[in-house]
């Protein structure tokens, strides 16, 4: 049963949404361009970030980004990690490592140091939620399998309620965001999607 | 391609081999008992054991434990957090929290407080690693999707070559078990079986 | 200006409060005998908790332990590690590596896995703190200038209010305790005697 | 006894040597102002570097930011951290909050997201020290008695040997300074000035 939103215990956490991934230019936009479409998973971002400010909900962005020599990712670099280095991508300081210049941060949080997967390993996040007294967490950005569900693992395993956007995220190919979000995302969430999210969020307590 | 192991760099990490799991008396036992195939899983941890002591490669055990109230779960437990509170399992100072009696850990170090899906995330694993020079792990123990797949995608973020057990876990179904280890693992580890590795363990600089 | 305290968010807890230190066994009990007082400081820390159940407050005890070979402690241990691996002491599953027997401990958790001078480190405290809501701490055990010290300014840090006690600790010698509850201790916490905490205590929404 | 410097196990980490505490603009310069000397632990950290550079050794400098409402510091900051929010210092994006602009670090890592007093709390610093196989330290910044202590405990409870150098640190009075160098260094690094740490880099295995 999905649990009942508390406004006062909310926020906002958006993974991996770098230019680099969701801008035209980014080094990586190609691999994930079948499924943010044309900007529509930006879209979303941004009617979500638009609701929640209505509401005073925190938001959280967290950009990947790694050192010129990618040293973060240890010494035989495999995975995603592989591509994003051979890609030479997501160097600190550079364009592709700031959030996508299409989503708006300017009252928001942006938290600098993700270089894991999980964006608390490596930054001060489970410290900003929880002085805000945040125990529900929105999760969206990219990419689906790797450090959204990552993060929401970590999440999960620290004790928060998660709500892991469906329609608000991406993957490399539709198949694997469909599986992530089918088999993956249930055990450690509630999967739910960004206009449902957003429908919940004016109505919880609005007339109240 | 699969990295060649050095012996000198590599630790065995086993999560959740816990009585509860693995014992036939455990709390949680019937629900892994299709997969862990009366014993076969504990069967290939201790052959894996045996040909690690030979080498001298250390050994990690984390079982998996919770607090009488299973506060560390927050608020509202939900997904596997809810099962294992519900079935009263693994609480800490009982037989169930221990690792499995079948399994010889005299040699080995066990590591407390693992509480949640991420074996390093409360405990002192990263350290003890690291301390010893480890930078490839062999990852095994349960559940394959949870959390093999959490401390996995952890290790994987900080750096080390993670070499992933796929008959040497288990999860609550075949079907999620291969999920898992097909969809997912790859992503973040070597898949192997517990044979193979065996195999390669005996090899490598052994007449050196 | 001392903070009021607020026993919905408030958490007592003790580290380091081994029977290797604080009974006459132990390996340690030596080495602060002349500051622990035949058991003054036990007294007092029974005193504490008493009244904390008496209001609810949580309780965390974080008795310090190592694997046989002190591995933990790195390659070569120095300052209070050598002391402590020198003396054979703290041994994970020895009686000395336990809450002094002293202390009653029924009915509040004992977080296993404390191996580095700060409590947060290798523990799953802060997810322990935060899950209940917690923001002041009260901190006492020892050693004053070690443990404690270290545990405070990792808290502070994470953005909790410290209350320290002043004379529920103990250090070497009563030079460094006073250095450290004077030079220190104010930088990262409200230092106070148990005493007065204890009055507090009472008083805090008693007849509310 | 000091341990003998291995060059290949070593790095250098700056903490907190931001343009708010070292630069005259700088919003916190007044108060360290009469230890910084007008710029000698600038020339010496400079002086430090330069020696790293000529033997590759890795440096880290990990200045310290906040959110622009300060929320990392929780709900009623105090001590250091009061000071800092009420000079409106340390901004994330500010000037401030980079690194000294008279501090060349074009070679080295910065790593953002340092908010709390201890460096590795917040960051990725453990991984990419641990990635390169580092097991020394050289830890040098400001304060003395604050950040660079609650960053030499961590190191120390990590099992990092460390070299904590006394004359390119300050804190904000020459007895603060003192007590710390004095009392509390000696406990978890072995404390060194620049001078001979840097002689000492210079013979290190340099004619082997």
């Amino acid at each position: 049963m999905v649990p009942k939103i508390n406004i006062d215990q909310l926020a906002i956490v958006l993974v991996d949404n770098n230019n680099e991934f969701l801008s035209e230019e980014g080094k990586l936009y190609p691999l994930v361009e079948p499924m943010t479409e044309g900007g529509a998973i930006v879209g979303r971002m941004n009617l979500l970030l638009a609701s929640a400010r209505q509401r005073n909900v925190p938001v959280f962005h967290l950009p990947l980004s790694f050192s010129s020599d990618y040293q973060e990712m240890g010494t035989n670099p495999y995975g995603i990690n592989a591509t994003i280095k051979n890609a030479g991508a997501l160097r600190k300081g550079t364009w592709g490592a700031q959030v996508a210049y299409t989503i708006d941060t300017a009252n928001d949080t942006v938290i600098a140091g993700k270089s894991t997967t999980c964006a608390f390993a490596s930054t001060n996040l489970n410290e900003e939620l929880r002085n805000r007294g945040v125990r529900q967490i929105i999760l969206g950005g990219l990419l689906s399998n790797i450090c959204i569900e990552s993060t929401m693992r970590t999440a999960y395993g620290y004790g928060f309620e998660v709500f892991a956007l469906t329609n608000c995220s991406a993957a490399l190919s539709q198949e694997a965001h469909e599986n992530a979000v089918e088999n993956n995302w249930p055990m450690f969430s509630y999967p739910i999607d960004v206009e449902k999210l957003v429908s919940s969020l004016r109505k919880t307590r609005w007339f109240a």
